[in-house]
């Protein structure tokens, strides 16, 4: 009979094993577990953890009266197409409206034959990787990166190589002599997943500089790129950097994203803008007739009506404050122990632990951390070979700002009780350069 | 430049020739154009044709307040969980009405550990083939059988046996015979899909007695059984017959489901049953972070205010009369040339043509019907191996009752344009027995 961490026995039993065995096929045997927001804490924490972990806006923040007025509007305007199948290249109007807006951005005249709505950034790469990754390719990406986008990816039988950063990101050379050395062995790396703006999970932009170096790479190996733009809209300072998209003009680019990040999470909206010809070839491995129509036309009419472009200023400056609150918190209670990079953007810290402390070993930072009441995600999550047991990912996007001192007072706390070697004299602390 | 069908040239030109072609999957290559909508006319109607194409619900019938008022009112209530990722099994309240709700149905005690919410059935069965097949694995299905259940599966680069129908639906001594010769062979069919309520688009309902001889027959060959159930709910007579998951308690059977014909197909709610353990297979090949919460809390909303419970009885009734009225009118208007068998439930009528009718050749139904003003879909789109020319497939859910009759007074008149050979004298025309 089946049963699962202390629930009661279902009546359906499982299938006898060896036609379950037998049955599976290989690509759910690659996947491995799923992937259900990274790294909580091994054990129930004895006090309830203040969440530095998941990746998501600031719920105080999310737009509930606009979005229950357009669903309501688009309801009552066009509810029929609404509640109807949509398509799986997803609603005109929103591909025009994204086409128009990453147009814009990006310095190209796009239509909506370039764009294709995904159940989110996502369902975005899930499409992407069952439409050019074949089991045996090779995908390069940053080590670390996104957790959920190497388990895509390796779920089609292909291997993630990581490749090393510095803290300005991805190194061109280190890209460059990775996949020379792969090509000259018996693999030919297919494709490039990177997150060029306010990385997941280093926080790092990319330079322009190392933008076209990147792409320069890319063409001379016929490598495909993959570009997730999640976090790209969240920006504090500085200035835009150009997309790869807009760098190739849009050849061999494949640009990703999401409505997510800037208005929530549970829409499940997200988008590929690519070549028309690739598009096509997304949209023919579509097989689950499109999202919600309903919900692709709520969010058109929540963007045509301005209302992106009075929320993003907002959220920008929430975000702004609380990586601010963040890191003076962590300058006040955590800096003998760690480093980290200011981010200009997104929704992430990235901190490098002196080598002391041992954050993923039991006895390490991981059980402090859970004493002490404070939840964030272990650096090895990030890494295919899960090394990165030096660095946490802390989230100050979802956590209330008020929270975020005690928090950071607890982090602090449970690096002192995890720093078990004796303090040198020359230590690296404080922010990194 | 990128040019399609009169679109203005958009400015991202399709990427160099052969980076595509070298990218592309296997699994792409083997999916072949996107499904969307099964066969309308080949050329532009010459005349606003009255569509008896989609399976799709009445759209007078569509439950726009109520889903509206769930809509507003979960958003107001639970906000942020609505707004917030759900997780890739889906809204647990939901999975919960669906265990009781399937369970009391089956006669199973089943909980929402073995239920997952998918982008509605077609969500589910790509779902399901990403985690069970493997390229060059055998799938037994009816033929004819639903089109976009077959590209899902030869999309995994795996092949489609059709097995041949009767009148009373799959016929389990064809499905043992073929199932044998394939076994003698290097081919071991791996998975046999069947749609066993109301057949799209046969419109047949399997017998208990059919249903146990089948499920014998995979146990003795270890073929799973992935039931789609889409039609289930829309009964206008006769008693419910056990499903396979019934029947096999469970094991070895994935039983599909989903709101799309009873409530919204722009809903995208959709479901698995299945044992506990498939479950989480099924769930490990998520890769989308599960579709909106906000959408399935509002389903769940609707039903457990009890909403579809007396939805369900009006739409039965509208689609059983939009039937008879199909019937009448066939029986007036194109007996001479076709048969037909009556569906006790479901959206379809499956016509076989007289020999002389060429529905799907130039010249054949498939002009004089464009001429006339009347869509179908034609047989060999229901084929794997495009025959099934002789039958035609009619919808009565979505046209408006009103327009059944001349819709199919317009048929009999293409027919007779299309009749081209000779009248038998012995005609086997009128409703099939």
């Amino acid at each position: 009979m089946a049963t699962n961490q202390g629930r009661a026995a279902s009546a359906v039993p499982n299938w006898e094993a060896a036609l379950l065995e037998q049955s599976l096929s290989r690509r759910v045997q690659a996947a491995g577990p799923a992937y259900w927001g990274a790294g909580a804490t091994a054990a129930p924490p004895p006090i309830p953890p203040i969440a530095l972990t998941g990746g998501v806006p600031d719920p105080e923040s999310l737009p509930f009266d606009d979005l229950a007025e357009a669903a309501r509007v688009v309801l009552e305007r066009e509810g029929r197409p609404a509640l109807q199948y949509g398509g799986p290249q997803g609603f005109l109007g929103l591909r025009e409206w994204l086409a128009e807006r990453v147009g814009q951005a990006d310095g190209l005249l796009l239509g909506p034959e370039n764009i294709t709505i995904t159940n989110g950034s996502a369902g975005a790469l899930a499409n992407i990787c069952e439409t050019f990754l074949d089991p045996g390719d090779v995908v390069m990406a940053e080590a670390p990166s996104y957790p959920g986008a190497m388990r895509t990816i390796r779920a089609q039988g292909a291997r993630v190589e990581g490749v090393p950063v510095d803290a300005e990101g991805l190194r061109p050379e280190a890209l460059a002599e990775a996949v020379e050395a792969l090509s000259r062995g018996d693999a030919r790396p297919k494709l490039l997943y990177t997150i060029p703006n306010f990385h997941n999970p280093t926080g790092a932009t990319l330079s322009l500089e190392r933008r076209r170096a990147v792409l320069e790479i890319a063409r001379r190996h016929r490598l495909l790129i993959v570009e997730d733009d999640a976090y790209g809209e969240i920006r504090f300072e500085g200035e835009r950097v150009p997309s790869f998209f807009a760098l190739s003009g849009g050849d061999g680019v494949l640009r990703v994203g999401t409505f997510s990040k800037t208005l929530a999470t549970g829409l499940r909206v997200g988008w590929v803008a690519a070549a028309q010809e690739a598009t096509d070839f997304l949209v023919r491995m579509r097989f689950d007739m499109g999202t919600s129509p309903w919900i692709q036309r709520l969010v058109a009419e929540y963007v045509s009506r301005g209302l992106l472009d009075s929320h993003l200023p907002q959220v920008v400056d929430i975000y702004r404050r609380k990586r601010d609150t963040m890191v003076t918190a962590l300058a006040e209670h955590c800096a003998p122990n760690v480093r980290w990079r200011l981010p200009s953007g997104g929704f992430f810290l990235w901190l490098e632990m002196d080598r002391r402390v041992q954050p993923s070993a039991i006895g390490g930072l991981r059980e402090t951390a859970a004493e002490e009441g404070v939840a964030y995600v272990s650096g090895d999550t990030f890494f295919v070979d899960r090394s990165g047991n030096q660095f946490i990912r802390l989230a100050y996007s979802f956590v209330a700002e008020q929270e975020i001192e005690e928090a950071i007072r607890r982090l602090g706390r449970a690096l002192k009780r995890a720093d078990t070697g004796p303090r040198p004299g020359t230590s690296q602390s404080g922010p990194a350069r």
